[in-house]
C-alpha cells in the first residue's frame, strides 16, 4: 500500500509556491482561481493528450475541437462531433446562504450554466445535476432547492436530463453544494469566443452590475443597506439569441461577470484578445444600493458578482444594431456601451475616472467575497 | 426578504415521511436513494417539462429524446439532436479516503463516468471537472488527484474539456469532492438501456465482483482481510466496444454494479425491463478476500460497490459470441454467464443457492457502506 497517497513525485510548480495549501481565494475566480487553473491543473489533465489523440475515439471529435483548448477549464468547451458544434461546462454551486433575495442556490445552478453555455453562443440543451447533501439536512430544503431548479430550468427551456446523490457526514458539507453541467448546440456560423475581441470592439454592459452580490452579503452579514437589494440571477440564452439575431458574425465575445465582477471580464478578455481596454467608469451601471453597500464594506463595484447580466464585445459597425436588440429583451433593457476596444496597452484594462484621470483595473486576488455562487 | 427560504408551500412526499432529514443512506444507491429520486427529484424537475416543451430551444431535442426519461436521474440520459445521440451523465465523488488500494478519487471520477457512458453504449467524448475544495487542504493533494485524472483520461482517450473550482471554508467538505459529467456520442444502431432486457436473456458479470469497496474499507477501518485487495477501478468502454463488435441488438442492457453493488444492478434492471432474474449464486465471482473480508463484516457480497465490472443482458442467441469478445479482452477475460431473465415474478431478483434452494435477492437499505465512491 506504498502507493496511498505517494505524493514524492509532485513537485509544487513555482507560482504555487506561497501556498502549499488551499485558501479561500483559490475559490474567487480571481488571481489565484487562475493560477491553480494554469500551472495545476491544465499540466495534470493535459499529461495524456497525445495519449488521447491516438485513441479511435478521439478520433471521433472532429479535428476543429483542438480549438476548445481555449476554453479549457475557464468557460464552456466547444466540441465538434458528427457534423454539429456541442457546447458543455461545469460549474459547481456552494453560495452560503442557500435562500438569498431574489432566488436561491437552485435558481443559481441553472442560470449560471445556461449562461455559460450561452456566452460561447450556444442554445443550451440540457442540464446535469449532481447534489453533495449533508447529512441531517432537512428535507424541506432539499425540495425548495429541487422545485427551483424546476422552475428555473422549464423557464429556460432546458432539461434537467441526468442526476446523482451522494450524501457525506454530518459537518463535512455545508447543507448542500449541487453542480450542474450543460450541453447546448452552437448555431451555424456562430463563434462567439474571448480571443475574438478586437481593437474596434464596443463593450455593451447588459444591466446594472453587482445586485447579486450584494444581496448575498446582505442576508449573510445581516446587514442593510439602505434600500431594497434582490439577486439580478437570471438566464441571458434569450437576450444572447437577440443579440445573434441582430448580427451573427459582429458579436465577437461575450461573458458574464459573475465572480470577480466585471473588471475580471475585462481582464480575462482583454487577456483572452491579446488587446487594450478602455471604458469610462460613470458609464457603468451601478445602482445606488450597491454603490453604498460597496463603500460601506470597502468593495470595489467592478469586483462585485452578477448572475444575470453580460459583457459582450461587439464590431463597432453592429454595435447600434445589438443594443437596439439587446434593449428590446427584458433582460437587456439598460444595456449601455462603456468603452472600447483598443490596440494599445494589450492585455491592460484602463478606466477613464469621473475626474479627467485614468486608473488600471485589475482583478482581485481572490478572497473578498467566497462563496458568492 | 419573506421569500427566503420559505417552506410553507413544500409539502413532503408521503414515502419519504419516514425521514424528515437527509441521511446516510440516501446517498447509498440503494432504496433510499430511489425514493429520493422517485418523490423528491423527478416530481420537482418535471415540474416544468411542458414548458420546456414549449420553448423554441426544446425543438432541437428531436421528438426521440422523450425515450430518454427512462434515465432520468439514474443513468446516463440519450438526448437526440442534429442527427446524432449524445449521452450525457454526471457523478461526484466523495470517496473516503481520497487514495485507496488501486487508486484514488481522480481514477474513480474518471472512470465512473466514462462507465455511465458505456453502459448505454456510447463512445465517451469529453469529460467536465468541478472541484470543491476545502480550505486547508494541500497543494500536493489536489496536485496529485489532478494528475490521476489526467492519466485516466489519457488512458480512456477522453477529454477533461471545461472545469471548475469552488473553494469552501475549513471543516465544511473532507478534502476535496470532485463531480464529473460526460458526453458520449451513441453509434448508429445501438440501443442499450435497462428496459431492453428480455425474457430468454443471458446474464453475464464481467468479472469478479467486490473488490473496490473492501479496498476501500480496508484503509479506512484500517483492517487487514487476510491477503491483498486492490479496487478494480477501470473504464468499461473498451469492454463495450468489443461486445457491440460481436453483435450490435443482442446486447440489451448494461450497467456498472457500483453503490449497492451486484444485487442492485440486477434489481434496477429487473424493475426497468418488468421482467424477472434468477442466478446462480454460485456461479458469482467472488474473490476470497472479498468473502473472507464479508464474511468478518456481516456484508452480503453482492451489496459491495465494484468500479470496474459489468453486468451484461444479452439476448440467448448471441450470447457465446458476446462471452468470446468479453473473455478476449483484458477488462473481461474472467466474464462469465450467472444467470438469465425470466417472465415469471417480474421485477424480482432469485438467487439459487448453493444448497439447491432459491432466496430472493433484494437492494440493500442504504446505509451499510457510506462514501464507497
Amino acid at each position: 500500500m506504498t502507493d496511498l497517497a505517494d505524493m514524492t513525485g509532485w513537485a509544487c510548480p513555482t507560482p504555487l509556491r506561497d501556498h502549499q495549501r488551499i485558501v479561500l481565494g483559490h475559490g474567487g475566480g480571481g488571481v489565484l482561481t487562475s493560477e491553480l487553473i494554469e500551472h495545476l491543473f491544465l499540466p495534470a489533465f493535459a499529461a495524456g493528450g497525445s495519449t488521447a489523440r491516438r485513441d479511435p475515439a478521439a478520433a471521433l471529435l472532429d479535428a476543429a475541437s483542438a480549438a476548445s483548448a481555449d476554453a479549457a477549464l475557464a468557460d464552456a468547451a466547444v466540441l465538434a462531433v458528427g457534423g454539429i458544434r456541442l457546447a458543455f461546462t461545469t460549474d459547481s454551486y456552494v453560495v452560503r446562504p442557500l435562500f438569498f433575495p431574489g432566488g436561491s442556490i437552485g435558481e443559481l445552478a441553472v442560470h449560471g450554466t445556461v449562461n455559460d453555455l450561452a456566452c460561447r453562443g450556444a442554445v443550451p440543451l440540457a442540464l446535469s445535476a449532481g447534489f453533495i447533501l449533508e447529512e441531517g439536512l432537512e428535507l424541506a430544503v432539499l425540495g425548495r432547492v429541487a422545485q427551483a431548479m424546476g422552475h428555473a430550468a422549464a423557464a429556460a427551456g432546458v432539461r434537467l436530463a441526468t442526476g446523482d446523490t451522494k450524501v457525506v457526514e454530518r459537518g463535512l458539507a455545508d447543507g448542500l453544494y449541487v453542480n450542474t453541467s450543460g450541453v447546448g448546440l452552437v448555431p451555424p456560423g456562430v463563434d462567439v469566443r474571448p480571443d475574438r475581441a478586437a481593437p474596434g470592439d464596443r463593450i455593451i454592459v447588459s444591466g446594472p452590475i453587482g445586485e447579486h452580490g450584494i444581496a448575498v452579503l446582505s442576508v449573510r452579514e445581516g446587514l442593510e443597506f439602505g434600500g431594497d437589494v434582490r439577486s439580478d440571477t437570471a438566464a441571458l440564452h434569450g437576450l444572447v439569441a437577440a443579440m445573434l439575431a441582430a448580427t451573427i458574425p459582429g458579436v465577437h465575445a461575450l461573458r458574464d461577470p459573475t465572480r470577480g465582477g466585471l473588471a475580471t471580464a475585462l481582464c480575462e478578455i482583454a487577456a483572452a484578445a491579446g488587446a487594450g481596454v478602455e471604458f469610462t467608469e460613470s458609464a457603468v451601471p451601478v445602482p445606488p444600493v450597491v454603490e453604498a453597500a460597496c463603500g460601506f464594506l470597502g468593495l470595489d463595484p467592478l469586483h462585485v458578482a452578477c448572475e444575470g447580466r453580460l459583457v459582450a464585445f461587439v464590431a463597432e459597425a453592429d454595435t447600434d444594431a445589438v443594443l437596439a436588440a439587446m434593449r428590446a429583451h427584458p433582460a437587456g433593457r439598460d444595456a449601455v456601451v462603456i468603452g472600447s476596444v483598443t490596440a494599445e496597452h494589450p492585455g491592460v484594462v484602463v478606466a477613464r475616472t469621473a475626474f479627467g484621470g485614468t486608473r488600471i483595473v485589475d482583478r482581485p486576488l481572490g478572497e473578498q467575497l467566497p462563496r458568492i455562487c
